[in-house]
């Protein structure tokens, strides 16, 4: 008997494996291959030989709350409060997990789109809540007709991910209208606002729920340091939720993980002093455009990347297998881990589409796009 | 509305911060306050600048995996699986979370002691199971007749802590034969054995669930590195387990947190493979003895030791206060953080004793005993 029954182990763990085994050049999982900023490695060399290897306070380093509270502030003219509406999480997986912990009740339905990230369900399963799912427009934008019809006093919860993985879009102003009147309709739902890419987007930048008055009210705001450092190993990120949320949110907290890695909340904390968010868009542009500029000589259709370090790409000119059996193939014969978008579905919809992470230093893309243009 | 209306602010939280405002010596929350051997610190720094910022795999970096089973062996003569039976966590707080949502259902009772260390209760109530409070005998070592009698079908787990935290009891050969009865007569229940100071034993070692074949397939062992390392901030624990109890706690983990904190794992990894385990105990025993010596000449009245780093006191000579204002006098007023022993207990029950952590160095503990020697 499993809590579970319907859940195995993670696609990302699936294929990075299988890419250890067949030696692949492993684009599935999202993590950057490239050194971490060497200011950054230095600072936790620095900070090693200090005392900082006990317990933080439960919410948080509080120097790195405070940098916190300037980071929001500098990139979205948002003032929030140090002490009480922050939360440092142990990745925002578990600034996820412990928000849906805390505020979905049993009976309770969440509102989550498909495709989606795979880790909101479980949380709700455990909660036993019920995961709603509302199919996005085949462009991968929100259809909110359908969202609302399917929201209702049971709804407790709406899951927003923007800039969205797998499908690289973020919201429209259009959107995050829809997304104010549906709050305003249903007074008793919380968003929570996964955000984990704010700061991977290109031509436009994303609209963050921390700009909008009415949504921050109601939301709680998932963040990754792991993304924005290029450091996913750390595990370190934040929520911002108002003060009541928070309260709720920091209960199960506690219980759940205490605190966060204290060397790691430190370094970060003074990192926070000499690093610039500002770059990180550019940064990736460029590898988003290097990455499609070498496949546009291959097979696949590039499918469009606003946000996030994935690329989503059609193979539906080289094959007819299903994408999870085309993935396996693509590591065995072609030397290259993709991430099956079926996957992402509710129900395993396979559009023949697979995403890569370009989150890699230029050779690795090279020989990647090698491979891939042989096929 | 709150899922859990009764919990507030954990003690360690409300101690330690009190603590700070009033400049007092903090004996309250169990940390240690000496520097971290130095060669675990130069394995960090040295780490820092390698390639180790990013994922580890989901269920631990597969070198401290291997480490962690050379470590079970080295210390209890069992031989684990790294690939199947074990599990990193962020911390042993993230572990025993993990296992009670991962196996306790709604409607599951699950037998905790009382007095017993307070993250065991949330994580039961957000399952919306039941937790049974057993009391133990006055001298703290479990009723085994009150135990069974509050155990039926519906009795999914019981929580045991050895050594116990706050009351440094060490269970006896014939608690541990009890306890294999118990299972044998309820083959549906679970054993959760939260061992995270295993190490700090004095004249007796603790017999661990690791050492009883018959307990150990039914449980779930939780260990700390932060306690045997003195790294509580670094929050690094694991979980020993059969495969099919692990297979359903790492379900949960991929979603709860996903992965532990990278460069730590691998910094514990490589010590592991320098430092013994073997003097822990000693050097927390001469820490104990030397705290009672100091405090003998004071009036508090020393309760037994045999493991932990946390010593109990009674105050009953010197005040009638309950242990909640007695404590917070005891900062405002003689300058030293305590933890009230009410809190462990479900209802409060206040026995005029207080718990001080002794993981410090001798010049705190002195000026802590100075102080208290004075009252
Ligand atoms: C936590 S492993 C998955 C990493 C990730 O965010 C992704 O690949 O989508
Ligand atoms: C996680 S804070 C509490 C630390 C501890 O184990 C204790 O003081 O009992």
């Amino acid at each position: 008997m499993s809590k579970l029954p319907n859940i195995s182990t993670s696609i990302f763990t699936v294929m990075s494996k299988m890419a250890a085994e067949h030696n692949a050049i492993n684009l599935s999982q999202g993590f950057p291959n490239f050194p971490v900023d060497e200011k950054l490695t230095a600072i936790v060399a620095k900070l090693a030989t200090e005392d900082i290897h006990q317990y933080t306070p439960m919410a948080g380093y509080p120097p790195l709350l405070s940098k916190i509270a300037s980071l929001v502030k500098h990139s979205y003219q948002r003032i929030i409060q140090a002490e009480t509406e922050i939360l440092v999480t142990t990745g925002a997986t578990q600034g996820i997990f412990t928000t849906i912990q805390a505020l979905v009740e049993s009976e309770d339905e969440v509102i989550i789109l498909d495709p989606s990230y795979d880790s909101y369900e479980a949380p709700i399963l455990l909660c036993n809540a019920k995961p709603v799912r509302v199919a996005l427009n085949d462009d991968y934008t929100p259809n909110w007709t359908t969202i609302e019809a399917a929201c209702s006093s049971k709804t407790k919860m709406i899951i927003i991910n923007n800039p969205h993985n797998p499908t690289g879009k973020i919201l429209t102003e259009s959107d995050i209208k829809a997304l104010e009147n549906l709050l305003e309709k249903f007074p008793k739902m919380i968003l929570l606002s996964d955000e984990v890419y704010e700061y991977i987007t290109f031509e436009e930048k994303h609209i963050s729920v921390h700009t909008r008055e009415l949504l921050r009210n109601r939301a709680v705001v998932a963040s990754s340091f792991g993304k924005s450092f290029h450091i996913t190993g750390w595990k370190v990120g934040y929520l911002v939720a108002p003060e009541p949320l928070m309260t709720e949110i920091k209960k199960v907290h506690q219980f759940l993980v205490f605190s966060v890695n204290s060397l790691s909340q430190a370094a970060i904390s003074e990192y926070l002093d000499i690093v610039s968010v500002d770059e990180i868009g550019s940064f990736y542009q460029q590898k988003r455009d290097y990455f499609r500029q070498l496949l546009s000589k291959s097979r696949f259709k590039l499918m469009p990347c606003e946000g996030t370090y994935f690329q989503v790409v059609s193979y539906e000119a080289i094959s007819n297998e299903n994408d999870v059996d085309f993935c396996k193939r693509l590591i065995t014969e072609h030397g290259v881990a993709a991430i099956p978008i079926s996957n992402f579905y509710e129900n395993g919809k396979d559009l023949h589409l697979i995403r890569f992470c370009f989150a890699k230093d230029n050779a690795t893309l090279e020989e990647a796009a090698r491979r891939l243009c042989q096929i």
